[in-house]
């Protein structure tokens, strides 16, 4: 069972130069990742003169966040495990494979990483204002679940490529898998609510700008759909990895 | 010869736990794909009020079909082989890598799959409607064609990276390959038949939307090109390899 | 001296089922890269009822060609080493690692591979031209010179990446590299004489549409640039390896 | 500490054959990657004929860019480390990885395949102007912040997955982490100051156009941007290893 892993863990684990040097690692990682995806955005908005979402302009944020959580995962994946998202962070700890402690100590690196991003980009632009996360079309509930499926979809490709013991050469690939979901999602869910899947690259630009409207969607969704994936992952993949016959299929 | 390793398999195969869960994994990784992959055209519909595609649309398309299609393969390949694709398991149960029980599993999951994800992004995007698959100024004997075609690359593309025993280090990519000769082959047929190479990403919406206009199309195409892929592989490149000399050109 | 290394082969060689396999691998893998490729051109004129090439275009050449010759590099890589291009042959040839009568054998598989990617896009596509090669607003200095330099590039990458015994672990993603050096060349030639970078893929269209203009430019160049990369790689990078110190830094 | 590991260098090894064939395949390595970078621009710039940079050409500033570094620097890994910029190498020259001489070696190598690929551009496109870098909208310092955090994130993934000896199989895709990261800061330092991260690519459109208004942003930023992240990775993610507890999470 997978509860048993999880911990709450000690003051001396988060004080530990591990946990410093890891959370260290997902504060820069969040930051490279968090420039390079509202960055983007700015960019966007300067070039077309704050002009609505284009198609382009859905591929240059698919490109910049997909290959920007790519690396931001790489440089990440050895020092802290390359989490970069309170919602891979939640979804690991419910599968047992983080501590409370830890967990807390990488939501404040992640949150801190997205605000210093924030505010080097409103610098380096010269001023520009950063853009928020809001809804366009759609309610609350469509967005809270959009939210919840594309994170289960991420969370999972977590699991599945980086956690399973079973992962074997997958693990090479893993934060390129790990980058192009995100990318492939925001074509879905860029149009409509965002496509966050992410609390941290949400909070950033929310406090930076002071914009909180449906900001609660951007926790709610990531972390249940996290979650859940952690959970299902760990219960049905992971844990009964014993009692199953090895699949001979490629 | 392949023949002989086709077998008909057992009712315990199917309801084995192991076999169940191949056919959850493939379940989700269809889920995963058809999501993104139908999920982008309908935000490019969106963003262009259901505009005609266009050079950028199509760029849209293909990158979220192969980022998906690499993920989604991904994510299943240590569970279920990763097909993601009648026509994938078609083509494995040609070539005498599948048992006819468990491939029939796995066209139910990947069924499934694909209507779910339509009937997700119904509610996530508020109501609106799913893309279906028609011909754009070609006829039916050249949209079968196409299929074929694009899907004999597809599957041979799994063969090769992901079934030869002699694929060696290209076991590690073969994910991403499959990925991006869907992408590839979306910036081609994408605009004469919408690219389907895989009958469950079709019928999903079909079902939703209840269009069945040239629907058998996007089952004999992709089934002919699948199956001719998997015989042609396994009769020349992998069963005689015994008997031919090693290859010493890089 | 590599030079050594050139040999005529014989009849046995070339009629050997091993050589005939490996002819049929590069026949289906110039197939795949040829309709992918040649098809995404298609389809961009027929979104855009023939029009001038966009930036749009451009990248949706460059994926396509991109993604599509690493996917027919990878599935031809254990069987005839993936060349899927005459000047990357006459590279091997040049450099000493594969021999005459062999080579005969790919560029006529390649050749054909190319013939057939186009008559099945003639079908496919109900009837559609398939674009030429041709020079927009340069002489045939100036595209001789672009060619070289491109299919130098490209060659380089196949004998650092493949073919050097120092490789390690870069022949992992070695047809990801050669894929995307195409890819990111097609943006700078396509706007200038198409970037072919390989005979193979100009002389298809050229026979089916029956154009000639130029043609020879696209051998010319590609095979200047082709042999130049393996000359240089084989003499200055690979013999001498052996009287070399082991480079330490990363 | 890593300072203990700079070294000055001896005559030597500076005019030993192994660091002139590194040397060689730095400058081939910059020829690759600045002919396809800066002619990409050119190609836009042919294309709209002179017009304002829009997000697709941003995308296909990105792909361009983000293809061919990962491919210059495979190329190179092997033979000189792939480092393709001064800045990549100042970073590893304060990391203690490689010695002044050797280092100034290398730069001297990259500027002149930049400056060679600008002259070769030139021709090949029949006399058109490379672009250069400058200012759009931002003052000198927003430039040089910008500068140095996108050089920062550059340099940190080459020590990440190229230099850490925890690296790991991070190693295999070291290459493809060093051109996206590049690629994805395109998307967002492209609107502003042309998105340099490398005074190469900036000196050669300089000097072949004769134009140095802000050169030395393009020079200040990225030296403190890529020698911070060198000091930085390996005063806290390498040197202290042995003291470090291993990190059990993923």
């Amino acid at each position: 069972m997978p509860i048993s892993r999880i911990a709450i863990g000690t003051r001396e684990e988060a004080t530990h130069p591990g946990a410093l040097k890891a959370a260290l690692a997902e504060f820069i990682s969040t930051l490279i990742f968090v420039f390079a995806g509202q960055g983007s955005g700015m960019a966007f908005s300067k070039l077309t003169s704050g002009g609505a979402t284009t198609p382009s302009g859905l591929v240059a944020a698919a490109v910049a966040h997909g290959f920007a959580l790519f690396v931001a995962v790489s440089v990440g994946a050895n020092i802290s495990g390359g989490h970069v998202n309170p919602a891979v962070t939640f979804g690991a700890f419910i599968g047992g494979n983080i501590t409370l402690l830890r967990g807390i100590l990488y939501w404040i690196a992640q949150l801190l990483g997205s605000i210093v991003a924030c505010l080097l980009l409103r610098f380096c632009t010269g001023g520009l204002a950063t853009g928020t996360f809001g809804l366009t079309g759609v309610g609350v509930w469509n967005a809270i679940v959009l939210e919840i499926v594309m994170t289960f979809g991420l969370v999972y490709t977590v699991y599945a490529t980086a956690v399973d013991p079973k992962k074997g050469s997958l693990g090479t690939i893993a934060p390129i898998a790990i980058g192009f979901i995100v990318g492939a999602n925001i074509l879905v869910g860029g149009a409509f609510d965002g496509a966050s899947m992410n609390p941290a690259i949400a909070f950033g630009p929310a406090l930076v700008s002071w914009h909180w409207t449906h900001h609660w969607v951007y926790w709610v969704g990531p972390l249940i759909g996290g979650g859940l994936a952690g959970l299902i992952y760990e219960l049905i993949f992971i844990s009964h990895t014993h009692e199953q016959l090895p699949t001979t299929d490629y």
